[in-house]
């Protein structure tokens, strides 16, 4: 066999030849562009010759501070094109993380939304490798910055060479992307993919039991592209000579159903709080989404009453899929079998609600007290994955130790495999309680509070006990109708039928509200301080 | 990312653990036979470690002379699965070139279905590397032999340990699988197929717009197991969860339509004549086939007809596919793209007749005699291929030059390529008529005649030429109804509105026959000396 490397160049140069019509639909704030894959290609290439021009090498870092829009799609094929490396920076993060990460990647060159202009500009000088600022804007002239040396994307387009040969010279193991993820602790963690993990993770999102992507499709990814690659559809997409629909900056949910309407989108993707917001517009407005053959959810879980209002109410297949950053992410997607055809329907959607099976091509364990798990749906362990697109480490940083061994990815992910081989996440390693050699899962406790009608919300958290090591402690925030209406013991009591007695909260506090991140999840070790203190104090 | 190799010994995992439930269905002589692929799994692992413990190691090679049936599945899977090459012998070659391809090959074991017995044990003193013969029989006890030493599968199997653990230490380029390819002239010409070949062709065999293989489907490969693999499918159909339903020893149309019926076949892979047999069976029987929902045939070119009555008489989707030995074999697909849909039917059938666009992964160029050819749909030009499921070699061979050249399989098919990227094969480049610098299709000639009501078959060779080098004559067998009734004039003048002059044949010769291959192509070769001889002495 020919020893060929996989390499991102070649799905370009697929699009363009066999799919030379197809389109890319971009919404920005000049409103909706549109380009063949033919253009597209043209663009792409000019931005590549562009960026070898200005000196960028291959193995070198580049930048991107944008939203999803042709521009940012270009720069995903550009890059990997010359040899570099497209390093996606999440704008949600602080200005002291975005700093650390610029600096930590080492990035030469930064593509930069005019929208981010005034954040890089007020770090700018706190920047030690950039050596380029390139503004993609709408317009060819440059808006007024102290940025510099500062180039206009469409200028440096229009000066390109619309058949620069992309650099072939390269192995398959060479880094094409690059991506950070939040710690709970400290700075971000750089994860590197490989020409050789994208492409294969494209194979993958391409089967017909995951994405089954086709020509035929019309995709819309609404997670952001400086999310794990907006989840690798861009490179599918691509490939597979689909048209794709890049929803831009500062969208509504209104503005998504209106997409997916107008453009006649058959697969979309994103965060269950999109569809969240897209459930809500569609039970209001008045749409025909009857292209739409797909919603890919991951993420975060989405919850099953999700699924059911997508799939009953609106007739729409909805996915839940299972990845992180260090994954590419696909990892699992919870295509139900032709087994489950049989079941009864709240077991079906107790199916879709779970995390789903192992996509072909990469290994998991579940690795729990005593070993590996048995697949009864019952016994928790620890999801580690390894495989061709399963990162083997951060990028230059000490903590790979703590999350990388023996070769396995240790997600920090606590699931249960059922016997169908569905895995589902019941909670997070750190915030699993381990109370007299067993397990409890801090999730499955919340959630069944949280099911109270008088409970807004509620957090579990382990507390040190002398005799069992940790006990539960729940903590509770009633809504208002409910204040001072329930007692701790009626919660407890709600609780009991449902779970072993030694799985019980040993203590259950009500409280105002509970500290949170940025991005809304529970801050659960704030919570455990301010209990420590609590309880300490009684 | 974690350099995990591609292997396939990865397949036979997914399907123990993810589809346990999902079945083998086996015709053999002793009826239809059922194992889920937990059997599957259990007896595939104690075959490998039957065979391990006869003492084959990596590398050597295993030779199969059998059927498509589960034994064969079983060693498909445990011979990569400890580092061996699962040598698939064509049993339809003559008995010379068998014993020559077991002897290059270096076969250390053979595994032989018992009707195969007859032909190994006239052979066996000049095998030159073989140590064991096992007899893939439905019953335990050996039929009477004269081979030595010899095994019965199913003891061997008995004995086995049904929780071997494939071997993993091996790289992703060793080979797993090896095939041997006629040759136009001389003796087979062998290609290895890698595990990184197998895994990246099972992915592609799987994307919606090739195979598009699901857990879903029931995948019955009547391409026989001993041509190139059964095209893939009995890998991907493991690796993805699919039934898989093997068809066995001498069936007859008819119980291939009972198959596709009982067992409500999905999908389904073989040859035209295959396909020819089939539709004359539905015509005049009474069957169900609304499961089936693709056809796929390659292996030579579908007649337009054939693919029109299996769509539009029978409501099932034909999908023509385009490999060879030496590229794994998917390399074009045929599958209609959606600006297609509004072109008028015929031409949509036009399409459908061509061997479809490049699948992703791999490259092509069409080189014809000034380089590169415009995708026009008429400039012909030789069809190369290269990527990581095309041979780069024939092993051992020094007919590996004629055929590679700077990394490029020169396939030897001549095609024109469309503007929507179709391919077309028009002749072989050995059948080509060079006419004054100018190519003339040999095939698109013998189409032509073979339009006429009059013709039963024509074949159109190159005769030398002093001007214009070589120039076509056509040798044409009319139809017993038609003999001395029609004349060369009429034929020739039936061809004129739809050639150019030049390609019209200098000279038609009658015959009573066409000498022919042992599989029924022309025999152009023989044809050409039988003519010359008949030119001369005019």
């Amino acid at each position: 066999m020919v020893n060929t490397p996989l390499l991102i160049s070649q799905m370009v140069e697929r699009a363009e030849k066999f799919f030379p019509n197809k389109q890319v639909v971009s919404r920005t704030s000049a409103g909706i562009q549109r380009f063949t894959y033919k253009e597209f290609g043209e663009r792409t290439r000019k931005l590549a010759s562009a960026l070898a021009k200005l000196g960028v090498e291959k193995g070198e870092r580049i930048g991107t501070l944008g939203w999803n829009h042709h521009r940012h799609l270009e720069a995903y094929f550009a890059i990997p094109g010359i040899g570099a490396v497209l390093h996606t920076i999440n704008i949600r993060l602080s200005p002291e993380h975005i700093i650390y990460i610029i600096n930590h990647a080492e990035d030469k060159v930064l593509l930069i939304d005019d929208d981010f202009l005034p954040l890089i500009e007020k770090v700018k000088d706190q920047l030690t490798s950039v050596e380029a600022f390139i503004v993609m804007s709408d317009k060819e002239e440059l808006p007024e910055t102290s940025l510099s040396p500062v180039y206009s994307y469409e200028e440096l387009i229009k000066d390109g060479d619309a058949k620069f040969e992309f650099v072939t010279d390269l192995d398959e193991n060479d880094p094409a992307g690059m991506c950070y993820t939040s710690a709970t602790t400290g700075n971000p963690k750089g994860v590197l993919y490989s020409h050789r993990a994208i492409v294969l993770h494209s194979l993958v999102l391409g089967l017909a039991d995951t994405g089954a992507i086709s020509e035929r499709d019309t995709i819309m990814p609404v997670v952001p592209m400086f999310h794990v690659n907006a989840w690798g559809l861009p490179f599918a997409s691509v490939w597979f000579g689909s048209n794709i629909v890049l929803p831009g900056p500062f969208f509504t949910p209104k503005i998504l159903v209106e997409l997916l309407e107008s453009e006649k989108v058959t697969l979309s993707a994103g965060v269950p709080t999109i569809w969240l917001g897209v459930a809500k517009e569609l039970e209001e407005g008045n749409y025909d989404l009857s292209s739409v053959r797909g919603l890919l959810c991951g993420g975060s879980a989405a919850p099953k009453g999700l699924i059911k209002t997508f799939e009953k109410t609106f007739n729409i297949p909805f996915m839940h899929a299972y990845g992180m950053t260090e994954t590419t992410p696909l990892a699992l997607a919870a295509k139900l079998k032709s087994e489950h055809d049989e079941l009864p329907e709240e077991e079906r959607y107790d199916l879709k609600a779970k995390q789903g099976i192992l996509v072909p091509g990469i290994e998991m364990k579940v690795i729990g007290q005593n070993g590996e798990v048995a697949w009864d749906g019952k016994e928790m362990g620890e999801l580690c994955l390894r495989g061709p697109w399963i990162a083997s480490e951060y990028h230059n940083d000490e903590r790979t130790k703590e999350a990388f061994k023996d070769g396995w990815l240790h997600t920090g992910d606590v699931v249960t495999v059922d016997e169908h081989g569905f895995v589902k996440i019941v909670d997070r390693t750190k915030d699993l309680i381990k109370s007299g050699g067993e397990w409890i899962s801090s999730v499955d406790l919340e959630n069944a509070l949280m099911a109270h009608e008088a409970v807004f919300e509620a957090a579990v958290i382990a507390v040190p006990h002398e005799k069992w090591q940790e006990r539960p402690v729940a903590c509770v925030v009633l809504k208002d109708a409910y204040k001072d209406k329930v007692t701790k013991e009626e919660l407890i009591d709600f609780l009991k039928p449902q779970f072993a007695k030694w799985w019980l909260p040993d203590e259950l506090i009500f409280m105002d509200e509970i500290p949170k991140t940025s991005v809304g999840k529970f801050l659960k070790r704030a919570l455990r301080e301010q209990v420590k203190g609590m309880l300490s104090g009684k």
